[in-house]
């Protein structure tokens, strides 16, 4: 019996979010860059998501879920809580949909997130990280409103939305007539790495699909070796801003610890060194969080020498200033 | 008569570049994104030459002309002059072919394409871009060891591996169903431009081929004008450090005259604004020079409302100080 029968969403749910997201999301590319191989010692491939339509991959799940509710539901709106690529992705689903979106952020996302999501034409509500609690606060304004919760990871239409990087990977390689050894992404809630390994593992199932975290938010990777989920222990903050939720999601951990092969995080420093790495040689634009399964492979995290290799980047949106910082040599 | 009859290159040359090249360089995506066609109310396919080997297209000539050398000729190397892209083009194309390679550059280069031309195992020789001619400094070189000079646009060899842009951007767009209005691309001497206007029109003879130079290094803009090679008059530099040719080569204007439809112009100002919005909005890593076409799109300078438009982003050589003061608000 294939490992991935019985879980909470089937391939067959994301062919389907494929279909949806199509006329509105970017098929981006597999790219091959000779000087990231020469690097590696491997054959890498990027899944560059940070040319997806708002930046991130997270458009793809948020679209899917919009699209899911029922005409007759859409007048009373969406709310979502997101540190802010979620919140992009929800606010131009919305846009598109001609549905009202309210986004509960935290007031120290970056600048440009929270910018931009109200250019989606979306309402944006700050709360304190350390002392309010996003989804009470996104509860309390979707009772008030009748509007509807868009989650940012524990959904099953999300987590089938987000899967489509994993079957655009699948459908490119196996075009090219190459077998992936290794896949990586990274995680904060785990819907992304979720939706891949299914994705990819319907189609390549000896694949391992490793994610990745930031050192001390390695909530994953405790929570993998442990058989249950588990919270990290992190006390100070990381330039990841993506990447920063508590534990797994439910519904993500069901499916990853049924798929994923491993854990690997990468340090603060090691994330800054592969965004200098993307701006200095592959000329993609990285946001910290979307660079720490990059970050782990170019750190030797990963075991890749003569694989073949998928890094996922899953995000572009970061500052101008804190850009131009982590870049410096 | 098609009007690319009897031109120093043919559709055929550019097609026998590409199998000569395919090994060693990155057949590069043509992009779609969401933001570009509605911020320029167009259809707009962006292709990244800034993925290339080296970042810039200048690998595609410099890979093919060194290919040409009959292996006898090899063993005392190759020269080029160049103010960085091409520098790399010759170097890497150098490594690869297990040739030696004298790269005679400005002082003033960015110190990013110096080091990485080095890096690619070339010798660097640098020269007073005010006082001394490149040429001579790079034939006296040429003499001494019985090297072969490697012009940077000047020569039908050069001119049918640049041409595999056009090559690409045609067979993307033919499976895509999708026939181009326009094709911006920069030039200096006019190599790139030519070869993709053969390329191009051999495939879509209707398709409008315009080339995008600095505001004040217009000498393809004035000599298309005066159907005759003139200079451009500028008295300061361009950030646009990659397009400071005199004026157009012999061979490339005896294409360029006959097949370009326009020349259009982007300041300074307007270049900036172009690599920020790219940094922003793209997530791409554009140098000055190779966002000179994005500039006058995004200025309004292209004709381009409502139709099927191409830009050429030829290069992502930037030093990280330079890119973080002209990314800043």
């Amino acid at each position: 019996m294939p490992r991935s029968q019985n879980l909470p969403v089937a391939p067959s749910d994301i062919d389907a979010a494929a279909q949806v997201i199509a006329p509105y999301a970017v098929r981006t590319p597999l790219l091959s860059l000779p000087v990231l191989d020469e690097r590696a010692g491997a054959k890498v491939f990027i899944k560059p998501e940070l040319l997806q339509r708002t930046g991130s991959f997270k458009f793809r799940g948020a679209f899917n879920k919009l699209s899911s509710i029922p005409a007759a539901a859409r007048g009373n709106g969406v709310v979502a809580f997101s540190s802010g690529n979620h919140a992009q992705g929800v606010a131009a689903s919305a846009q598109i949909l001609k549905m009202r979106a309210t986004i509960v952020m935290p007031g120290d996302a970056p600048l440009s997130k929270r910018e931009r999501t109200r250019g989606y034409g979306a309402e944006v509500v700050l709360y304190d990280r350390d002392r309010e609690n996003r989804e009470t606060i996104a509860r309390e304004i979707a009772g008030k409103r009748g509007a509807i919760i868009v989650p940012p990871y524990d959904d099953a239409v999300v987590i089938a939305g987000q899967g489509t990087v994993g079957r655009e990977i699948a459908e490119d390689l196996s075009a090219l007539g190459v077998t992936p050894d290794v896949v990586v992404a990274p995680a904060s809630g785990g819907g992304l790495i979720a939706g891949i390994a299914i994705a990819v593992k319907a189609r390549f199932p000896n694949t391992a699909v490793i994610v990745a975290e930031p050192q001390d938010y390695d909530d994953h990777a405790r929570s993998l070796r442990a058989g249950r989920r588990e919270a990290h222990q992190a006390r100070s903050r990381t330039i990841c801003d993506a990447l920063m939720a508590e534990m797994p999601g439910e519904i993500t951990f069901a499916i990853n610890s049924r798929l994923l092969a491993q854990g690997v995080t990468a340090s603060d420093e090691e994330v800054r060194q592969a965004m200098a790495f993307a701006f200095r040689e592959l000329k993609l634009v990285v946001e910290p969080g979307g660079a720490v399964g990059l970050a782990a492979l170019l750190a030797g995290r990963i075991d890749a020498r003569g694989k073949n290799v998928v890094i996922v980047l899953s995000g572009g949106n970061v500052d101008a200033d804190l850009f131009a910082r982590l870049i410096a040599a």
